[in-house]
């Protein structure tokens, strides 16, 4: 099984490449870099000098030659125009950016400000949020991975939407993120400097991953759901955590809740439940696939909170993406991803 | 104009007699520690070793001979037990603990775990959130200077919560701090290893900051307010930035929130609006005595962000303790306090 | 193969836990922790709670039942205390501390400050620099697992040492760690708020790892060796890079130095050296068990720096024990160390 | 007296803005930046957003009408052509930059591979290290202020020279910087994910500092003195720890050399000098004009190692530029410098 990954050079392409070169049942066949073609891998990322691939123009023969399975971690808008190529010779794409989430090329165009994939893929594609929709990933050919801040999100709450636990709304969602989260690109706002020792807020109510997190919440508890979606840059290179505001349904307590994320997890590889009265720290996550849940019922003001982690290049982008792989290949679910947190 | 500090080898202790030391009006008559008496300061704080002062006893008899004004940078239980002393000689006392900031015994009992300050003393503490209580400030024997979380916190919502401009219910507040806050104490959790690239959050629901918000929510409000509040520990080690999550009364816009916001601090020298569409980020603010805020109104979810950030050893501790000082003694508000902040 | 961690919950013991459970021939046997036996090891490290370990207390009987090798990630005195008894009993012993490595007791005691381990068992030790003793290793009982600062810095200089390249004499030695090196005990100095932003050098001179570095360079360079060693703390987790200044031997050039180290390291799996006039970063082996390694030869003042970086915890470490491991069992060297580092 | 500052929009420059905005002698009269003429500050720099500057243009004029003296906070090769006009119209001139330092066009154009400053200008400049060359500063127009690693460097090691305490060869000097020295220019390396928990050398033997390090320590110690420089990057906003390295004379003790360095700096108020076994840390004048000063006398090696911290952007670059200022116009030494660092 060879993979092809477009995108190498990002930070979730990279983290790609890791989880594939240990991989037990995969390989990688081609690296493709569009703004570095030509070079050694070692010459962008150093710390991978030892294996001698050489990055690669995008040239759909060749790597249609090359790979069974296609992942894209890619900016948006590549994929979009790029998979249905890959997918009419009957490869497997797997895309971790947004092209393929919405369902829908009006939201997507207004979010995303730019020209949606064609329709007929977008609605084929399956969303890759593997606990939730491991099935039909089972069967796809195309597998939109989720986003990060939806995976951690929607894992956090779906299950209290499924169950009818909380209000739908008003539906408050405050995430917070690592850097590696905006890429490699160049920008001030990214330079050491900057961030080292800050913390702030963007994109307020108008991130697009806000389209993404109410699809799948209307999906799973049945009604239209608003969220307010606001997310932080934290100064750490790695890591999610997302918080979930809601108001208690009458009468449910910490024991339904503990129920409601038993019941949907308890068997999960990947979604470990914290103990009562105890929260998700990021670094218990990073560089692994797990996704930390906590969960907290104020009786004072009938908030239910519920706090979710993950590392955002693993669960939340390159190790998800393996996880569906696996799913997609019958292969184990945890294949080349049973590493532990690197801690500290 | 003499001042004593008394805790003044905690972050909040070292930060006031950074201040003093550079304050045109005040000098510092002594320092106490009882941790460390007897030692040189610039034997536990070496960037301060050029100073030539001695760590001395809690003596109050030696205090109240040499000091005006006493702060207390104390934990919990500390001014409770000692500031009516100096209080009962006729001296000023600015206490940065909390224990004169609930005006009700119960309530700090409930929250505190711990044995109330006298009543009395209680009930006669002015709350020091300068640009709020300033004219009471200005008479004021004895002065609580506020949390840190409360005071971003309740900078950015009392302007709206007086306004009758958003529901007193659900009222959500999602709090970031920097390591400072959590003091010089050892714990395992504060060390190094353990919170860089980390970030979670803790006592949920029940941060002893909680009532003290609420206080003052349902003071200027005229209401009864519940507040979820879930503070979080971020990897840097100063600022504050919290989010306060409230729904809109009908028709209330943007406009409305800004023109609100401009009525109550357009001529305050520390608190700064930012421009639409723009939010404070805590580097902003960095060693310096600023407040600044931004907002966003979702027109799609009804919900109305505000955003505020401080340094927690300034604004948030020792600055808003010499801000109240000033106020006190009619001096310039801003006199020892002029300094931008330092960036980067 | 069953593997038994003594000291279980210091840094050095978790990292060894994570290798040993990716590892595909060893397994774990028994997690020991005198300081929390009893409680599970999720309860200590949260990131690892899905492994359902019980801490164990220090019992020999039940060790060696259990445990084929043995593994030491204990403070200096306690491997000297007990390994004789495992060694006795004819199991494997690979100790991470510094109770077997300096070859004679009465160097032990001027540096290390405390009783020697029986003189016997330091003698027959094999000093586990796995690319220079690999032989030995593989015929040894006794491991004794290099320093973190020993490791980079002697498999930077050895083969200068060994070739003549350099002078003997001054040799200075510059090294920077991250936190992570001084362990998970508390002090003040290990505080977030005391080690971010900040940077010293501490122990010039007078570090117990000065004695480590002279015994291997006088013995590969058949001379007399004095270095002086000046360790440094650096604001990140991970990591070392140390300088190793010396001066150049008449005539030799930076050709000569590169051939020397290709002779040396060109077929071993973790040593990777950089290419002319790039130099190596901490980063690029984070969490793997990669040397890298650059020099540079200054001709205006006769000086040859080598530089060597690690990560303290894998090379430095348990990634070197796990190293030796499988060079004593005849397994791949690489066996469970084959993982890209963590970038970023 | 009104200073302009061109340059306004770097780590330096701004950094300058902060010192001048709290001078009690000297005021602002302009800030240029070419790159964000017509900008007002705030937009740049929203830390300093209650500050109404507009940024200028590089009009000489103008400049040469509003300002008395003419601070460069520039990249090489700007201070060079333009400070020779505001010379010859009678301005004061401190050069933050490279450009009038070395005091040799040949020098410059090897060090710098660009063209030099004119060779009149360049001999004409007072090298700003105030401590040393404070009687020449008095008098200047023309004020090279120093680099930063040079101006730790230099306190470390003149007194050790001038006294002939050490051989003037080999000297090593190993360095290390955090990120802001490297300015605000956008660059992939600079990056917060590629920076943090990492650290490595550059420029090793090559950097630019050197030839400066080399002509004062050539003055001071009456011979020719060849020095190998080897900077580093550490993940930290600010602070510079360099490490001199030298043999010491025979018979030299450590006594000696803390009376040496005890006669040179007794009485300066920057300078502080460490007890007997304690090391300078840079977060010990973090935000100051301090340099903190230790050292080792190694008997087993016979090696000097001299450690010095400083801030890199206030005495590695604006804050000795203020002390200059105040040498020149005979204010006291530390007017507008007196703050205490800010810790933690």
């Amino acid at each position: 099984m060879k993979a092809v990954v477009i995108g190498s050079t990002g930070y979730g392409g990279i983290e790609l490449i890791r989880l594939l070169q240990g991989h037990p049942n995969a390989e990688i066949g081609a690296m493709v870099s569009s703004s570095s073609a030509g070079k050694p891998l070692g010459e962008v990322y150093p710390h991978a000098a030892h294996l001698t691939f050489t990055l690669e123009e995008m040239d759909v023969d060749g790597i249609a030659e090359v790979g069974d399975v296609i992942f894209f971690a890619t900016p948006p808008g590549v994929s979009g125009k790029w998979a249905p190529t890959f997918l009419e010779r009957g490869k497997i794409v797997i895309d971790l950016s947004g092209d393929f989430r919405l369902g829908n090329p009006d939201t997507y165009q207004q979010w995303y400000q730019r020209e949606p994939a064609p329709v007929e893929w977008m609605e084929r594609a399956v969303y890759g949020l593997s606990e939730w929709y491991g099935e039909q990933v089972a069967q796809a050919t195309l597998i939109a991975n989720p986003g990060c801040y939806p995976t951690a999100t929607l894992l956090a709450v779906l299950p209290l939407l499924k169950e009818g636990l909380i209000q739908t709304s008003p539906l408050v969602v405050d995430a917070k993120s690592g850097v590696s989260g905006a890429g490699r690109g160049l920008s001030e706002s990214k330079l050491y400097c900057e961030v080292n020792e800050n913390l702030y807020p963007y994109k307020i109510g108008v991130h697009q991953h806000t389209p993404e997190l109410e699809r799948f919440a209307e999906a799973e508890s049945g009604e239209p759901v608003k969220i307010l979606f606001t997310p932080h840059l934290i100064p750490m290179n790695r890591g999610i955590l997302t918080n979930v505001y809601a108001q208690a349904k009458p009468g449910v307590t910490g024991h339904d809740v503990a129920d409601c994320y038993r019941s949907y997890y308890e068997n999960t590889p990947f979604v470990r439940l914290k103990p009562e009265g105890e929260w998700p720290q990021t670094k218990h996550v990073r560089g692994s696939n797990y996704c930390d849940l906590g969960w907290h019922v104020d009786e004072r003001t009938g908030t239910v909170t519920a706090v979710a982690v993950i590392d955002n290049l693993m669960k939340g982008a390159a190790g998800q993406a393996v996880q569906n792989l696996n799913i997609r290949m019958g292969w184990p679910e945890t294949a080349g991803l049973e590493g532990l947190p690197l801690y500290p």
